[in-house]
């Protein structure tokens, strides 16, 4: 697979033709009709625009990329309302993940590979801050990632508003609670949100939740892994259902 | 801290003064009174020889080596026997977990934080064929290798054996059984096994064991990180208890 575009007109025509885009490298200060096309184009598919230095542009390649260099995914993007409205048809609950700012591009494969193995329907995750889709997370998710949808979204509150709309159940986990994972009634279309390993979920996304829950830690670690404490609280809620 | 120390008693006197050393390369062919005193003392401190070329040797150093470098563990090896008497002293039940062939760093270092958190007594790693205790492992794990026992063990079987007198109930976790880890009473004394990405348990130790459990998954991913699986049946223990 080739993993770069160059030239704006380029990297425009494989978007149009529904070719992933991890993100876009664009030079500082760029402007002209064609690429505020892009631009526009870009954002209409919650692709990234990053400007850079013309020097990390050149590094990608020696062609005529006229500013524009485009990182090609090795997965396709899904679209969430999509995959919720034909889980509802099929006459199933949905059951859906949210990774709030995870970077980490091991614990980001290692969610996928649980969540795949645990039968959820789609990964949410923000255009920006995320771990890249790239090849280490795909190793680490046990080439799951090419089996589980990722919806990369650029406004992760709408797409909370719109599973609300949907009858879902929305869990934060979050060291923020004394709610104990294992009293929680996880039946019904269920959404749950993980957060950065830093920081943790947004405030703004927090207060859109209808419940927070946490894992109840004895030892003097404070917190587990994103992706330990993903797998512990994804199978309970399967076993839940 | 110093990582390599060199010189035959020098080696010797290290690990007489109680230094954890994590391996020691040896020349080949290298013979003689005070070598062979040495490795009686490793043998007996569950201090694995690797017998390598003088070329290998004189990589670590150029100082006069003798044909002998030991690498220096971060952490101390704790004794299996010591810390099960301890918690039986006490009153309580113990809960020791035993990784057969986690070769992985950052699952080691992973699954050793998952343990500290969910109070877990110690972690049993065989002495050849586990991951180095060694930096990478201690990130990982956040810093939890300085507070959770590590106790390496030159004959598994011969811990299990130990256990097992001391009224312990052996599960493996293993994908070859159809019993679910749900359905499980983990009350009581408590030993998890979990083993090699590759392998699996081996058989040895397998058939030691009271109980098989499994996860059950419903996605392609036909298995689990390790770290993940032991995540989910710790918490799946704690909780029980």
């Amino acid at each position: 697979m080739k993993n770069e575009i160059y030239g704006i007109r380029t990297v425009l025509e494989a978007i149009e033709s529904g070719q992933s885009i991890e993100k876009i490298y664009a030079k500082v200060n760029l402007s002209g009709e064609l690429f505020n096309q892009l631009r526009k184009t870009a954002k209409n598919h919650n692709i990234p625009i990053l400007k850079v230095p013309l020097e990390r542009i050149n590094k990608f390649t020696t062609g005529n990329h006229q500013g524009v260099v485009a990182i090609v995914s090795p997965v396709n993007y899904h679209n969430i309302e999509n995959i919720v409205e034909d889980v509802i048809l099929s006459g199933k609950e949905f059951f859906i993940i949210v990774l709030d700012g995870i970077t980490d591009v091991r614990n980001f494969g290692a969610i996928a590979r649980t969540a795949e193995a645990a039968g959820v329907h789609a990964i949410v995750i923000p255009e920006k801050g995320s771990a890249p889709v790239n090849s280490d997370a795909i190793k680490t998710s046990a080439g799951a990632l090419f089996r589980i949808p990722v919806c990369r979204v650029a406004k992760p509150w709408y797409t909370l508003k719109f599973l609300k709309e949907k009858d879902a159940k929305i869990i934060a986990i979050t060291e923020k609670t004394d709610t104990d994972y294992k009293s929680i009634n996880y039946k019904g279309n269920l959404v749950l949100i993980f957060g950065a390993e830093d920081k943790g979920i947004s405030p703004q996304l927090l207060k859109m939740c209808d419940l927070k829950a946490a894992i109840p830690t004895k030892g003097k670690t404070a917190s587990l892994n994103v992706s330990v404490a993903a797998g512990i609280v994804i199978f309970e809620a399967v076993s839940n259902v």
